[in-house]
């Protein structure tokens, strides 16, 4: 009953269109992370996929529509890679460690293009609308999420009673900006190698 | 002899022409931190300040050489504001403290509108060409004066003697950037608070 699966929810074989959609999200992923989400055409992304305007639009009603998900693709992998075999780490400072290394590693892999989060914050910040709304959600989904593997690891006894989690995301997130335009603009070669060090320097101020 | 001074390196009394060079300076500097470096358009300029685009031209003769004129007026505004009042405290940590308040307080100013040199580090970090370069060269001067101060303060003994400066300078400016992203991105009200509360510590971590 192949047919049957792609009918559900969760199919079990990707239907064609599927594939295509996809395909597209991922060119579209790529586009964003050299020139930035407002970069984005279905012009010129068509163009790279050797498709017709209406071929891309036929999948994506606009460009707002695209963009949206290629945020959603971009967070899926952040998922998948950063913070879903962290969690397999047992609670407390060995699952905050994990998360905090996988992020830089993520980080740095991208280094070449450019994080599209990172860029976008900046992109869309005096910039009302869908794009900005799920920028926000996304930071601050991910910043509760770094909040709760701190709390954790209070909890574990891994951390001072004290720490104040949410200060302690502010000067994380700010280690990972710090290794993103030193990276970029400074095109340093030990950027990541120092957002590590400031990385191992906070969780040892904030051990028990 | 009003003229002759005009005609020298430092006039006395500035031409009508380097009034208007200024005062359409300040007024890109203004379009520039809503709409970043490269939504300046010399068109758009014209119309808010009600000249004619070859009036402008008249002074600039390319958007390219308008956008270096931008980065120098804020270099020489942070400069003024931050730096040269700074350095009249004495050398080592008061002067540091000094720089590094006075640097958020610069920042916290701007965050209605937006930093130039934080949302142009990624408009040009992909982008070769002068914009690009003169930004590497300011933010590289910047950790110059940073590193110096440092520096300053370890002899003078206020600081360890084994603080890593560059790696000092990499954290401060992640505090910074944490607190552009927050301020402007998730509209935190307390992002200069935080950055401060990171700097404490950063310098109570250095100290002697």
């Amino acid at each position: 009953m192949p047919n049957s699966a792609s009918s559900t929810a969760f199919p079990l074989v990707p239907r064609k269109g599927d594939l295509t959609r996809a395909a597209i999200v991922e060119a579209a992923l790529l586009a964003a992370s050299r020139g930035g989400l407002e970069g984005l055409t279905i012009g010129t992304l068509a163009d790279s996929m050797q498709m017709s305007k209406s071929g891309v639009f036929a999948h994506f009603g606009s460009r707002e529509e695209l963009q949206l998900a290629v945020l959603k693709a971009y967070v899926q992998r952040f998922v998948d890679e950063v913070l879903r075999p962290a969690v397999k780490k047992p609670r407390g400072l060995p699952r905050l460690e994990a998360i905090l290394q996988r992020w830089v590693a993520f980080l740095a892999r991208e280094m070449t293009r450019g994080c599209i989060m990172i860029a976008g914050a900046v992109e869309y910040d005096d910039v009302p609308g869908p794009q900005r709304d799920e920028m926000v959600t996304i930071i601050a989904g991910w910043k509760r999420e770094l909040i709760k593997a701190i709390r954790q690891a209070v909890s574990e006894g891994h951390l001072k009673p004290r720490v104040d989690a949410h200060q302690l995301v502010f000067e994380i997130y700010g280690l990972m900006l710090a290794m993103h335009q030193d990276a970029r603009l400074l095109r340093s070669a030990d950027s990541a190698k120092r957002a590590r060090t400031g990385l191992s320097r906070l969780i040892d101020g904030a051990r028990a």
